[in-house]
């Protein structure tokens, strides 16, 4: 058995016997039941998936970095160069994933998945690479199955190390430019919708290269056939390195029964592949925010999450999983820390 | 000159020179320009208020309470003798505002304007009460002009000597039984929006409920008939002693150009009051979340505010202002901590 397929079977629904005790332990909180809204369902969900009181102590967030043969297509508003000098970014800690995950007590684990521009050799960045950027998808795969596998076997494998740290919840992030066009083309296989659909504008490209964009992943789905159940054979047609890498985590946070925080549309792409290879990771999975990409409304639909932060992000990196964290700590003291109605001598209704 | 229009002459737009540099700034951050979204509105509506890069180190949220008569009319779910109990939950730490002010590094000041039950000598509450609760507003005015301005001026003092003391975040929170009634009957007399659009089931009530609970609010209206253009005669005559401290906060703040974070339906109504008595205080206003509460969101439209978080709640006491300041924190790291292209060196677009 390989460690995919151990980690497939490890996933399993969470016990449904925790919920009928967590609602009411939240019922029994100084508030009117339900006055927290979506706090209350997120404690809820975090405490079915720990099987008791939810705790959030070492969150950690995983920024993969990739290159995509695809910007081959000119589908992008930034030069490769720059997914190299982003991973120099994360690593000196001068990013926005940097600053929110310093904000939210979070680790931030920096992984090269397949840059294509040299790294300094003294940089303290996970070497994970598959190669040195996926092949352009508009013409071919991006990779071989084989390389999809190690990619995500190389994804868990870092989450495993955070895991048996103390990791207690697991946030997605990427940098690669040229990857919402990989997104797109696994989000429009995996759900059927159009590709126009699910194709934005990524790091802001005008009207002609958006249409140039859409264009790309009708042709990268066109040459490649991806096979809609196989998650892994589209994760190898038309994803990316940090994806796989990204699926990985996905796998071993679900395996552990760990949450995990998805971030934005690349994220997410990478959760369907993840449910796609095994659906009760889902349970695992928490849509921190809602990104202007319009794929990734699509994708969360699919995959039935509601996000919890809407703040017109499209940054990627892993910053809304940062600020997502805050939100499950708020929800994960709700729960802990607050005051019953009768510890509190506070009458209840009429 | 009352300190009252003291405050009122206190309170200018902020300066318009700030704008054009703070985003410049916000630009030169290694993101593609806006796509921190509202994060970066934020930011930078923050750094115009501050006239310079923003700053959040000493968050304070203001609980104040205190009792409706209306109550008399069988408006709530819950006893009146609910009010102090919380209030001595706010004071043990055991409130849903004290675990997430805690959280977000943020002190609670409760303060007692106008609780109907006693609470004990002891308790470590600001002593502000204008009476033991207001009249029963479907029969008359709630309160004097001048207990009005008196309950205005003690909140306006509270905030005061917590901005003397480092103060640079203002939250506002509430508890009363029977105070949604209040801000239903304020929001429908400032913004002309009818008793049942701005009427919602506060604590939870049900549907007899509901219906007396607007035919409450139309009464109030028509006994009282507040003039709208004169926010203290609303206040009056149809308002809440923790309400008028509440207005209290908002103008201290916004005369000393320090951001107000807006919590619920209560907060928004006293901040429509704030707004009528001085239109230029709108500058220092950010709406923290939209609450269930249906006259929340005619409140918001009416000043012109779009709240950052929206999470079903409707707990009130502070609680969205407490999450609110995790994303101004994460506006004002940003700003302050990101790297730029220039200093990372990265590349920007082709």
């Amino acid at each position: 058995m390989t460690s995919l397929q151990k980690l497939l079977e490890a996933i399993a629904p969470p016990p449904g016997d925790v919920a009928g005790g967590a609602q009411a332990h939240l019922d029994s909180l100084t508030k009117p039941p339900g006055s927290l809204g979506r706090l209350e369902d997120l404690a809820l969900r975090l405490a079915i998936l720990r099987g008791g009181a939810p705790r959030l102590a070492r969150p950690v967030i995983f920024t993969f970095a990739a290159d995509h043969g695809v910007v081959a297509e000119g589908v992008s508003a930034y030069p490769q160069a720059v997914t190299a000098q982003m991973v120099e970014n994360f690593v000196r800690g001068g990013a926005a994933v940097n600053v929110l995950a310093r904000q939210a007590g979070a680790r931030v684990v920096v992984a090269d998945f397949g840059v294509a521009t040299p790294l300094p050799p003294a940089a303290a960045v996970a070497r994970c690479a598959v190669g040195p950027g996926t092949a352009n998808i508009a013409r071919g795969p991006a990779m071989t199955r084989e390389q999809a596998v190690s990619a995500v076997e190389a994804g868990a494998r870092l989450a495993g190390q955070e895991l048996a740290a103390g990791a207690d919840l697991l946030g997605t992030g990427e940098m690669g430019i040229g990857n919402t066009t990989a997104a797109s083309a696994i989000t429009a296989a995996l759900t059927g919708a159009a590709e126009g659909a699910v194709t934005g504008r990524g790091t802001g490209v005008d009207d002609p290269t958006w249409r140039r964009k859409v264009d790309v992943v009708r042709r990268a789905l066109e040459v490649n056939r991806p096979d809609p159940r196989d998650g892994l054979d589209v994760l190898a047609r038309v994803g990316g390195f940090e994806i796989a890498g990204l699926v990985g985590v996905i796998r071993a946070g679900a395996a552990r029964a760990t949450p995990v925080a998805l971030d934005g549309f690349i994220s997410t792409a990478a959760a369907l592949v993840a449910v796609t290879l095994a659906p009760e990771a889902r349970h695992a999975l928490f849509a921190s925010h809602r990104s202007t990409e319009p794929g990734h409304a699509v994708a969360l639909a699919h995959l039935g999450l509601t996000p919890y932060l809407d703040l017109e992000m499209r940054l990627g990196e892993g910053t809304g999983a940062a600020l997502f964290i805050h939100l499950a700590r708020a929800a994960t003291l709700v729960y802990t820390e607050m005051a019953t109605f009768k510890s509190a001598g506070v009458d209840g209704p009429h």
